[in-house]
């Protein structure tokens, strides 16, 4: 599987310079100060490197939700049981939860994946791909081996793969995992050096004990198995989980096959920083959606270079900060492709001394 | 019409204390860590407040543009020759502007008022409410009478009353001006007591030359009028514009007929200010939408104590900060209408029992 982990690290191509210039000189064009709007314009242009494409559109989008247990929780550095994975599961397939609601409303595609869930559950609406019921507790063992990381990671590009084929022109990645903002803070300072305390955040929300627990847990971990910061594999088998193994594999599948990315909150870009460590080049084709309040959202944002475009002090997870940024996405796209140019909107000189000579413009 | 504006004040209503309790109690029953949707809670909460009612949709939205000429626009602040004001009302009207595109693109309604534009057009999709072709240079006179910003204020707030009326659920306030970064930045600094120099940006794009003048210019006629920080009419009617004074109006007018209302960027939320320096509680009414790039903006919306949602670098004016933030607010009524409680989530004892036993869950 090492293998196939080369091959999809090198399937990803570099963003379409040519493509870029065109979408800056048609950005130069539109009737507005230049670089007046701001990221939209940057948006716009980064979509053109990415489909080669100066005209763009968001208008099939789906949210990747992966799903699995963490070990983990057993430690009690979570707020909700472990029951809640399969039972939140099932309620995106419903589309009952915070993100399935959203998604529901903006139109876009939800697709559940249980990459681990330990609870057992029925429900056809998700997408079978489990590597077992959980991981193994981080705080006493490797959370798994580096063959099921190297499986988790391959399985995610394959989502965003499918995704692609099925005409899908942007991707979120979400994820629902009790005990996941433990793995994510673990891995983050796994991969950044910085302590557990600099990265640990509250999470769905624990009492002070709890998050004691939680901080000491995490540096017991990276003491106890010394992840490699080198090797992101080594890191996310160590102290990852199958979610985030899998969202890593999601962001990696499609950027190798050129479809733009969201990353969401804090185990979110989390995975995405794993992604753009394992390639750096796939960090070009991830897209911000909402600063998460969590601690560590910020201090995983920069090392991957992005700047949230929504500050709305969401932490909630799921992928719900997706459908907000597709919004945004859109409206990018909306710029490029129906704004009028300067000599559309005929703020030209013949416009300008016209108007001076004292002669009405026609609509 | 000191009189009216009283009469209008005094219909600003307090927020509903009772229906915002509800919103609080039904959020908190909501399937999520509680306040885990951040902003999205606060804005469905601030919603009911404003109707009385729990559940709320922003499905019928309005982008309200006033237009006007500046006359300090003759000192060479601006990077745009006055003629752009016209044209550009007029291209609002097509759909052909920033702002105006995007609200075509996600269905919002953009209605166009002249309050003194200075060049000659024709387009009947402009509403006429002029007061007159531009105001004076602020440079060397005020830039209108009192009974002008009165007028200009009555005007704005009637437009609101209407929209409500046409069945408006949200109103965007927007602008086109040239020069009016120069007006917003004085009308600021004389509602703070802050200098010329902390408060001015360099609006449309102008050169260093332009910008050393702008904050002369700006300083100058602080110095010149003395208009009285007390008297937010007194410093529109001296260093404000038609533009600016109407944007309050419609901020009040929206407050006193139980409208929320969003502000864009810096021009507009400098017009807010005024509208919450006139009538505190008119403030309660207001939502940000985006971080103007412009240097003033933050210093504004801190007086109003509005964090802005999202970040996206953005600096034309016109409103284009808007549609996006009607977004947001839609967003927060699907999340308040759509999303299923802790109960219906069967995320509770019993649910957890079950799945503890063993059994499976049924979609």
């Amino acid at each position: 599987m090492e293998g196939k982990l080369k091959a999809l690290l090198s399937a990803v191509g570099p963003l379409d310079d040519r493509a870029m210039e065109k979408a800056r000189e048609r950005q130069a064009e539109l009737a507005k100060p230049p670089g007046s709007l701001g990221r939209l314009e940057d948006i716009s242009i980064r979509l053109a490197g990415i489909t080669g494409q100066v005209h763009n559109t968001v208008e099939k989008r789906r949210i990747i939700v992966l799903c699995a247990d963490n070990g983990v929780a057993e430690e009690g550095v979570a707020s909700a049981p472990q029951t809640v994975t399969a039972a939140q599961a099932v309620n995106m397939t419903r589309r009952l939860t915070g993100m399935s609601t959203l998604a529901k409303h903006f139109g876009d595609d939800v697709q559940v994946v249980d990459m681990g869930i330990a609870c057992p559950y029925t429900c056809p609406g998700i997408l079978d791909r489990s590597l077992g019921k959980g991981t193994k507790n981080l705080y006493r063992e490797p959370a798994m081996t580096r063959e099921q990381a190297l499986q988790a990671i391959l399985t995610g590009a394959e989502l965003a793969r499918q995704a692609g084929a099925d005409g899908i022109r942007v991707i979120g990645v979400g994820e629902m995992g009790i005990g996941n903002t433990t793995t994510s803070a673990a891995v983050l300072a796994a991969l950044t050096g910085l302590s557990a305390e600099q990265v640990t955040g509250r999470g769905g929300g624990i009492t002070d004990e709890s998050f004691r627990k939680k901080k000491h847990v995490i540096a017991h971990a990276l003491e106890l198995h010394q992840p490699d910061r080198e090797d992101p594999v080594d890191v996310l088998s160590k102290v990852g989980g199958f979610d985030l193994a899998a969202m890593c594999g999601v962001f990696l599948g499609a950027a190798a096959n050129r479809i733009p990315v969201v990353a969401d909150g804090f185990i979110s870009i989390v995975a995405a920083l794993c992604a753009g460590r394992l390639c750096p080049r796939a960090a070009e084709y991830i897209f911000p959606s909402h600063a998460s309040y969590e601690i560590g959202y910020r201090l995983a944002a920069q090392e991957l270079g992005l700047e949230p475009w929504l500050l709305l002090n969401m932490r909630l997870g799921e992928g719900s900060g997706c459908p907000l940024a597709f919004q945004v996405m859109d409206a990018a796209c909306a710029v490029m492709n129906e704004m009028a140019t300067f000599a559309e909107a005929s703020i030209n000189d013949d416009y300008l001394e016209e108007i001076r000579a004292g002669e009405s413009f026609k609509v």
